[in-house]
Order: C-alpha cells, then sequence, then structure tokens
C-alpha cells in the first residue's frame, strides 16, 4: 500500500487521538488494521504509538505483512497477540494509558490487563470516521468494482435458464465475480418469485419458472472494498403488477437520491423515499434505506429516521428501498452514490434499471 | 429443527450449568444460538432460562424463527437486543445473575450491565463441549456436505483448462459446490506451483501452465454443517520431486490418522506426523495438525503439541499435516475422520488421494 496514503490517513486519525488525549491506541478489528496499516491478512492487532505505528501478525504472514505495509513495523509474534502486546508496551517509556475499541471481547481486554501494567479504556468511532469518507485509491478500488460487477450480472443473465435453481443461480453470480477479476464482496442474495419478499432470504432450491420474477443483491469485492447493488428482473410474460410496484420503488428510491448532498441530515433521504411509498398505499419496508460499505460491507453512514448524522463529501453509500408483500412479491433497487460538493453521483448507472431493460423476456 | 434432537441437547447443557450455579445463561454466539434453537438466521441472541429458552428475533426473522424453532419461545424484539434481553430478565422472578459467554464485547456487556439490576458474569465452554461431539443429524449433514464436495471437485477437474487464473478455478470450485445443492463452508484456498507454500494463500492471477503443481483447500456447507479438505494435483509431465515430498506428507497424515482413538491426548497425533516429516529432513509446517469442524470451520477439538485436552467419541476432526518450502513447493493432504469406539473412521475416502490418481496427465 501507497505510503503516502497511509500517511495521509494516519495524520487525520493522530488529530483525533490528540484531541481525545489518547498517547497509544490498540485496534483489534480487521478492516480498521487494514485501514491504517494497509495488511490484508488474517488474525492480527495493530497499535497506533506515539512515534510508530506497529502491526502484530505471525510467521504465516510475515512475508505479506513486510510487502504491504512499508510505513508500519512489523512484529512477527512467537506467542499470543496479548503476550506479543504486552512485550511491546512494556518497550514503550512514559506510557500510562492505552486505549482499545470497545468492540474488543471482554476475554481480550481481560487478558491485556494481566499481562500489563497500563491502564485500559475503552473507545470507539476512532478510525471510522476516516474510514467513512473516501480517499482517491478506495474510490478507485470501488469503480473497479462496480465494473466487474456489471460484467458479471451481464453474463450471468446471458446463462440463466428456466430451472435453475437460486442456489445454482447465486454461485454463477459469484463464478463470473471472479471471472472478471474480483470475488463476492458479501453472500449474494438471489430469489426467485415471492421468495423476493423475505429480504435476507437465502438462495435455496426454487427453480426458476418461465413466467417468474428475479431479485439479485449482489456486489464484487476488489482490492478488498465492494459495492453493493440490487437488480430485480422480469422472465416470460408482462405483468401489469410487478411493472406498478417496481416504478414506485424507482420513484421512491430517485426522489432519496435527488435529495443527498454536504450537510444534509441522513434522517432526509430516508423519511422521503418512505413518503413516496407511502403515498402509493403500499407497506413500508423493515430495513434501513442506505449505508455505507467498502472494507466491509455495512459501514457508516447509515440512512436511518433515528440517526443524529450528517452526510459528508466523499461519503459512498447506497440507496435502496423496497417494497415486499409476504407470499406475494418483494423489489428493491439498491445503487451506489458518492456525496458530492454539490448533490451526489451516482456511481452504478453502468447496470441499467430501466424497466424494458429488466424485462428478459423468454428464457429458454 | 426436529424437537427431541434439541431437547438431548439441552439436557446436557443444563446439566452443566447446574454444575457450575448458573440459573440464566445468555449465548451471543451465532453457531452457539443455533446449536440450542435450530434458528439459522442472523443477529440474534438466545437466553437458557429456568423453564424456557429464549430466541430474541426481530421481524426479518420472525416467520424463519417460528418454523425452525419449534422448542423455543420466540421474542419478536420492537428494541435493540440489550433493551428486548432487559426486558425478559425484568419477568425471570428471583433471578439475581445472568452468565454470559467472554466472547461478548465490552460495549455488549456494559449495556446490558447498564439497562438491568442482575449481576453479570463471564463464561466460557458451556455450549462448545457439547457441539465438539456430533449428534446423528449432525453427523448426516457433514456427510451430505461430504458428499457435495466429491461431486463438486470431480467437476472441477473434468472443466480445469491451462491458463485458467486461481481465482477463476477457485470460483468454478464454489459455483460446482451449489450446482450439487451445497455451498462452499468457507474461502476456498486455491493454489498453483509455488504459490502452495503460503497456506493461508489467496487465490489471485496466477495462471495454470501446462506443467503445473495445484493445492485445493475446500469443503461443501450443508445444512449449515461444513467439512474441510485438501487435495493436492499435479498436471502434465511427471514430477518426481513433488511425488516425494507428496509421498511423505501421505504418510505423516497416515501415522496420525492410525493413533487416533478416544482418550488419546490431543498431542499425541500431532507429534506423530511432525516426526514423519522431521525423519526425512523436510521442515516443520507452521498450522495445527487438525481440527475439529461442523458449524463454524474451526472448533474443538484441536490438535496442538500444546493441548492438554483429550480426543472423545463422536468427535470429527481434520487430519492436516503438509510441507512448504518457500518458492518450490507446497503439498498438504487433509481428510476428515470420525472418532469411534476403538478408532477412528475416514468419512472423505470417497474423494481420492492415490498418487496415481491425483496425477491429471495434459490438460487442454
Amino acid at each position: 500500500m501507497n505510503k503516502l496514503i497511509i500517511s495521509k490517513r494516519l495524520r487525520l486519525i493522530r488529530q483525533l487521538l490528540k484531541k481525545k488525549k489518547i498517547s497509544c491506541f490498540l485496534t483489534t478489528n480487521q478492516a480498521n488494521v487494514t485501514y491504517i496499516t494497509g495488511f490484508l491478512g488474517h488474525d492480527n492487532w495493530a497499535v497506533i504509538a506515539p512515534n510508530n505505528v506497529y502491526l502484530l501478525t505471525d510467521s504465516r504472514y510475515f512475508e505479506q505483512a513486510q510487502n504491504q505495509c512499508p510505513s508500519c513495523k512489523i512484529i512477527q509474534r512467537k506467542t499470543t497477540l496479548h503476550d506479543s502486546f504486552a512485550e511491546l508496551i512494556k518497550k514503550q517509556k512514559h506510557l500510562r494509558s492505552v486505549a482499545v475499541e470497545n468492540s474488543i471481547s471482554i476475554n481480550d481486554y481481560k487478558n491485556l490487563q494481566k499481562k500489563t501494567k497500563v491502564r485500559f479504556h475503552t473507545v470507539s468511532k476512532i478510525i471510522e470516521p476516516a474510514r467513512s469518507i473516501k480517499d482517491k485509491f478506495e474510490l478507485s478500488a470501488i469503480k473497479k468494482a462496480i465494473q466487474i460487477t456489471a460484467l458479471a450480472l451481464n453474463q450471468t443473465l446471458r446463462n440463466l435458464r428456466v430451472g435453475i435453481s437460486e442456489n445454482e443461480a447465486a454461485g454463477m453470480m459469484d463464478y463470473n465475480f471472479r471471472k472478471f477479476g474480483g470475488r463476492n464482496g458479501f453472500d449474494t442474495i438471489l430469489a426467485f418469485g415471492a421468495n423476493a419478499s423475505r429480504c435476507h432470504h437465502q438462495p435455496g432450491t426454487r427453480k426458476l419458472k418461465k413466467n417468474d420474477t428475479i431479485l439479485i443483491d449482489f456486489g464484487a469485492e476488489y482490492n478488498h472494498y465492494r459495492c453493493d447493488l440490487t437488480r430485480c428482473f422480469l422472465v416470460g410474460e408482462p405483468n401489469p403488477y410487478f411493472q406498478k410496484v417496481y416504478n414506485v420503488v424507482k420513484e421512491a428510491q430517485a426522489v432519496a437520491i435527488k435529495l443527498i448532498r454536504p450537510r444534509m441530515s441522513n434522517k432526509e433521504p430516508e423519511r422521503a423515499a418512505r413518503e413516496v411509498i407511502r403515498k402509493h398505499n403500499l407497506p413500508p419496508y423493515q430495513h434501513g434505506s442506505g449505508h455505507g460499505f467498502g472494507l466491509v460491507i455495512h459501514e457508516d453512514p447509515f440512512l436511518s429516521v433515528l440517526s443524529k448524522d450528517k452526510l459528508k463529501k466523499g461519503m459512498v453509500l447506497t440507496i435502496e428501498p423496497g417494497i415486499y408483500i409476504p407470499g406475494k412479491i418483494g423489489v428493491r433497487i439498491e445503487d451506489n452514490v458518492l456525496v458530492t460538493e454539490n448533490g451526489c453521483k451516482i456511481l452504478t448507472n453502468s447496470v441499467t434499471k430501466n424497466y424494458k431493460d429488466i424485462c428478459l423476456g423468454k428464457l429458454r
């Protein structure tokens, strides 16, 4: 990972640490470790100490860490992460307290306390605010993930046949992500017909019929950055009811997207999308209207009527209203936007959602 | 999930809770929740209270929970998991303390303390000992996962071509798991040539050559139970060096498998496998020699020279020695065994590891 990018990220994070009077910070969260070190292996912790950033890893990953983290001091641990951390802390002069993330387990926390003489206290949202604003490296990886997603979807649609199971079709989607140089960024959701009314449906044995609907919630990962789209399709004969519901969801999404701009409350696009659906006398959806994504699939910002946060320039997020009527129909349309100076830019326009394009007609 | 199976599991766990004087136990670990309730959704907690087992879930999963958990009281939470748990605890008469797993985050733990008046204390290994001994339902799911894995491997080998990337070949493997009714039980590791010397290699852009070696660490999941195999293959011309290393690994594995029986220390098979490799003047491997698997891919028992545990009848585990020489070669052979009355049964014999069978010859 480029030294300049990492040092820019660290400058911001160190400012926040200084403001909070934190002289030493331990992160055990894998996405946060990746963000501040560039490391892409597993089972590792990172420490921001006054003079250095340390990565604690083991012999399996030492070579990889040396290649990926030119900005870090890499500690190849011979014992547990706890022991290795305790040893490092002993060497830091005048250090009295260490801040750890409150996502750490009780077990890890107690273990650390037992092994060192410094005081520990828990904090939250140290790295996450920086992560919610994407830098050039991150945006370029996300754009590439979207490119791969568009190619993989086209290929998958070409291969779909009546009689294929949801599970096999989801597997085809995931295979095509890899064929085009990525991989699935999360568990692909793929539902036929009324199964789409369960918004967290797990693809199963249900087979595609000659007149049917399809919902796919999918997105590739590239260089550990993801995207997150949902598209619906109609197979076979025209279906006026599906078309009506589809157009309401599309309208709700368009209204929300139109509102997105810096300093807008996270509540507003959420409220606006729901209002469109309510106006058409259709039921409200049970999930949020959008979320950030990047090194993990759900991260800040979250669009919610309970949120007290505001959108910022450089954030990327999904906009994904839906309509679900159990046993009947499920429609969701999900795009990815980048918050810009005066509004937002839709990043996923290469994946069509025009009604005529999502009607696949008669399949073999 | 069958009521009888769940009640048998709970009987054992309640015995342990009684012995430890725990009257109420909260699990926030998803595999543990599944084990004691049968529930397969996400974002849920389970509580073993004196008279009932409760599942806390939300509206998205309520219908699914009703179908999957006939033995539980299902609580459809309208607020957070913490609030919903606090409400439940208030209704339990004479309850003074609750045991939670020490894998819970500091944040969750503090939140629970704040919202209730009972005392909390942390425990570990309440559900895990029961989970390490597989019941009939679990064994049948694991056997089906192995069947799917064998079919998927055969299909993948038939489709392999010179020039395919590691990433695409891994995608093909995963697609074939789904084609045969399962899915990948973990991230498939697939490495060509010297890449296999990194035991946690992530499949990349390296392409298959006409004379090459392949390592695949793979296993399907069926009904949420996994298996975990590794096989190596030779493509093209005979390769005496590969053959020599392969046979040493095979011998090390056979020696370890021969030792497995109930009441044997977890150290013994580990030691024996390593001794074979040492004897041939080949380098020791950096990972464990085996581990249990089931609802998650790494669970009790763990074969390790540091372990103080003993094997028990009904455990399933992997046996997976390897030889890794950076820049040159990586060979691992991994099978799954069931500990029986007097020894063990290899569950993965349907996936050949004979040297002549793993030589694929000339590919197109």
